[in-house]
């Protein structure tokens, strides 16, 4: 069996925070760490000197390990890989592109590399690439997904590898992370669980419209054309998949007319006109809490969780 | 915490076999039956003389309990529901529709009433129509699917209602079968993983390309439409998404187009024109073997699983 991801990052629970673009900065990612798991700040649409100060901020307001996500379609990769070389948060997590050119040179500034991957092809080809652990995402994520789901894969990347897989993807309570473990995951990641966190920068708007919200208020937008992002049914998802089914629109035209949405929801608050990325499980969001608190209680339902296994009778 | 459903049907093991169009018939379903778990004789595109003969012919090969699933767009919806209630089966499981209507004639003749619900609203409905359990289906399953996933399901359903909840989707060896149980699901249907059972009488050609297949080999059709079906991809599944994706084809048309495609993989044993339902945990379905021995060895791994729980550290 292959190591908890606490041992790989020297951190006190298996939970890892995901990268969110335009939303996880240095105070999001420092109340992660300093709640027990690894915070993330994102550089999706950020330039390198963002990058460069929030790490340095993180540093400020935590002592724990917190790692930073790259966003392997951003043209500015390679600027922002050597910045984080520079100044070696403790991990990073890496995909929507090929991560392994990324792993040798983040090895030699000491960071630790954690690609997320949506099979077990791409799993087994980071395994073989030095990969520390892997992120392996269902397609009830929130945000950029692939195809297959986090009971799929679960099923059938866990047995194939024997590096640390960390689950992602509709895991929003204590009871989901005991099933990841129990399947054999060295960790879960979340995202949309912590948007409702007090520290997390995202508007208000966001963090309201996500406390109402239930388990079927999502929508994928993007799936023809293989940019696929799940987010809240509003005006401008319902257009847009409606667009897309209409087959009347290019590739470049629907792409363009989601360019800019992400922000739009996440930093001004536009319910109607913004792409509210969010994940599957919405019902456990139930009110703005500090992460601490919210950590502290899926720590412990996991264990509760799993200490009720003796009790299952089959 | 809701009864298993081993009480509710009075079965060994808390393992439902998924009604499948075309190919769960009374030898398969008795075989389920027989190595404890409990089979389903599905009845979509079937007279009501093959349903009658196909339960009387069930009671010669078991005496244990057995279902029927009825699918709720068929035409003979109703005649088939007189069949039952005279042949009286131990359950029946029936979606696709709407199931309430159905609950009293069912337990006026003495049989349990098991919808298949995709989501929490649904679910609490059928909770107050006195279903006796429901089964909940994440996307990731075979055949005819809904949007959510069999994780983010688990995770807001089950606590949500206080019947007990079959999960089914992606659950195809003994970890997932402990997983769900950890959740608080009250047993696992599963459908794809039967497919390979010696007593399964789906065509050859399907088993063998099921052994083939991986992860990443399933495809959605008919999503545009809200028809959606899982299959594996192959020239007519790969086709139709592409034709439907292009916006080109009405929805008459689409639907014209996959009728009759399910029974030509499964009967005919087509592998090109045909639509081979299937579910994406496919890497578990390794070889032929006896439905005994498959059932067997999933609830030794599943025992073994839950077992490990005492030993995860969080």
């Amino acid at each position: 069996m292959a190591k908890s991801i606490c041992e790989v990052l020297g951190i006190k629970y298996p939970i890892i925070q995901g990268g969110m673009a335009w939303i996880s900065d240095a105070k999001m990612a420092a109340a992660v760490s300093n709640a027990g798991g690894a915070g993330i700040i994102s550089c999706g649409g950020r330039t390198t000197d963002y990058v460069r100060d929030e790490i340095r901020k993180a540093k400020t307001l935590t002592d724990k390990p917190f790692g930073v996500n790259i966003m392997l379609m951003a043209p500015n990769k390679d600027e922002i890989l050597e910045v984080i070389c520079e100044e070696k948060p403790a991990f990073v997590t890496l995909g929507a592109g090929n991560p392994v050119p990324f792993v040798e040179p983040l090895h030699k500034a000491g960071i630790k590399v954690i690609p997320v991957v949506p099979n077990v092809k791409l799993a087994k080809r980071l395994e073989q690439n030095n990969a520390d652990a892997i992120v392996v995402e269902g397609m009830e994520a929130g945000g950029h997904i692939g195809v297959l789901t986090t009971m799929a894969l679960m099923t059938q990347v866990i047995p194939e590898v024997n590096i640390p897989v960390v689950m992602a993807g509709g895991i929003a309570d204590g009871r989901g992370i005991a099933a990841a473990l129990l399947m054999g995951a060295a960790g879960v990641q979340m995202g949309t669980r912590f948007l409702v966190a007090e520290e997390c920068p995202v508007h208000d708007n966001f963090k309201q419209k996500l406390i109402e919200a239930v388990d079927t208020d999502t929508i994928v937008t993007g799936q023809t054309i293989k940019s696929a992002v799940r987010g809240l049914k509003n005006k401008f998802s319902e257009e847009y998949q409606a667009l897309e089914f209409s087959g009347k629109a290019t590739k470049e035209e629907l792409l363009k007319l989601a360019t800019g949405t992400n922000k739009l929801a996440a930093v001004d608050g536009d319910m109607e006109k913004g792409m509210i990325q969010a994940g599957q499980s919405l019902t456990p969001l139930k009110k703005i809490e500090p992460m601490a608190t919210i950590i502290e209680s899926l720590v412990t339902e996991a264990r509760a969780t799993l200490a009720e296994a003796k009790n299952i009778k089959i």
